[in-house]
């Protein structure tokens, strides 16, 4: 057995998400079929770094697994890139001895999210941005971002339907910049980890805040509330992207 | 009656084309239906600027159509865009007077043509460039792009299906730019029109071109031959954008 990891790019917009389902169409269910064909027929488990959501994008998604057999890590991404279907793109291969583990391995993840500041939804960027088409104070977003960073208790911006009880997570960087180009604000969130929808959830209280709906320090009473329905909405899915996973 | 010139913006990969198909769904097509739906089920003929094919997009095609009655222009956008799918977006509205025609008044269009150039298709990109990820010079491209502007006989980049005998067009300007952001050419093309798939099958021959597979003047051998054959390939239908349609 083999260790391989793997860093893989998707197009989010037709997967029911990373996990395996049976009968939807996911990336872990894509990569498992294509091991599958590789090995004649053995099944091979494949491990990501988290989840994501339905819709939601990676750049630099994480995986791992045990491959009966030894090939050069360029071999094994030229031959499951030509099993992959065109929405999933393996960037980088690496054999990994055996205490590489995507998931519990993380120590830090950066997502990013774009959102379009048009007036109507741009019928190219329906699926890869949010759209906020009101008025905002990039300003404010950055002000607040400031209160994001550091320690905090996440328990306001964790949707229901995550497991996990501790609800503390570090946050290295939380940065916003506006694109004139495009109209675009691209936020980019560097963390130890993130709960259930939590990025999502930060960048609709965001939006919520550069459109002077909410107080620009809101951040410091929604730590203290701990109570996810003051946090309210939750920004598409389309906008978001696992940008990067960092270890060791 | 009252004549509306609207000008929208299109993602092509969901459309079999622009023009209505019996039960398939075309830009036309959804045009017609929403306005059948204004006025309550009388049928409004929409004529375009020309046809797209299936999975060419559209920042501006130029439409127009007779509208039993009368309503400010951007009232009409707004009806129209309020029953538009997402995958298209009417971007300005304008009445017009009954001598504008959207297909017969046109003086010159501009076309836009996206290549990637990475290694491996991009996820994001698929529906949305050609590919061509071999060896390019810019700078032959650029040369050769000099020999197209002006008046030719494009007979060698008319694909058959073409009805139209007289094969004679002017390109006014003829360019590309390669971005290193995001590793694409950008080619666009400005013209007082043109033949059935010409300028998919001109960023084929430049691209051959660019790649040292014909000589950098093919272009004036091409003119000459007027023989489809010769200029062989056809760049995807993806990659092409019909960027904006100039009247008088």
């Amino acid at each position: 057995m083999t260790r391989y990891k793997l860093t893989i790019a998707y197009d989010g917009t037709k997967f029911h998400g990373f996990q395996r389902q049976n009968d939807l169409r996911t990336v872990q269910g894509v990569l498992e079929k294509a091991l599958t064909k590789m090995t004649k027929g053995q099944h091979v488990d494949v491990v990501g770094s988290g989840r994501t959501d339905a819709g939601v994008h990676a750049f630099g998604q994480v995986i791992h697994f045990d491959y009966p057999g030894q090939m050069p890590a360029q071999n094994m991404l030229k031959a499951i890139n030509s099993l992959m279907p065109l929405d999933v793109l393996v960037k980088d291969s690496a054999i990994v001895d055996e205490n590489f583990h995507a998931r519990f391995g993380v120590k830090r993840k950066t997502y990013q999210y774009r959102v379009d500041c048009g007036y109507y939804t741009d019928p190219f960027k329906r699926f890869y941005t949010g759209h906020y088409p009101y008025k905002i104070s990039v300003d404010k977003i950055q002000t607040a971002l400031k209160d994001l960073e550091g320690e905090h208790d996440f328990t306001s911006f964790a949707a229901s339907g995550g497991v996990i009880e501790n609800k503390v997570r570090t946050i290295y960087s939380a940065t916003c910049v506006y694109n004139k180009n495009n109209d675009e604000l691209v936020f980019e969130f560097t963390g130890n980890g993130f709960l259930y929808n939590m990025v999502r959830i930060l960048v609709a209280t965001l939006l919520e805040i550069g459109n002077g709906r909410r107080d620009v320090h809101d951040f410091l009473r929604l730590f203290e509330v701990k109570d996810r329905q003051e946090a309210r909405g939750t920004a598409p899915a389309s906008g978001l992207y696992l940008k990067e996973v960092f270890y060791d």
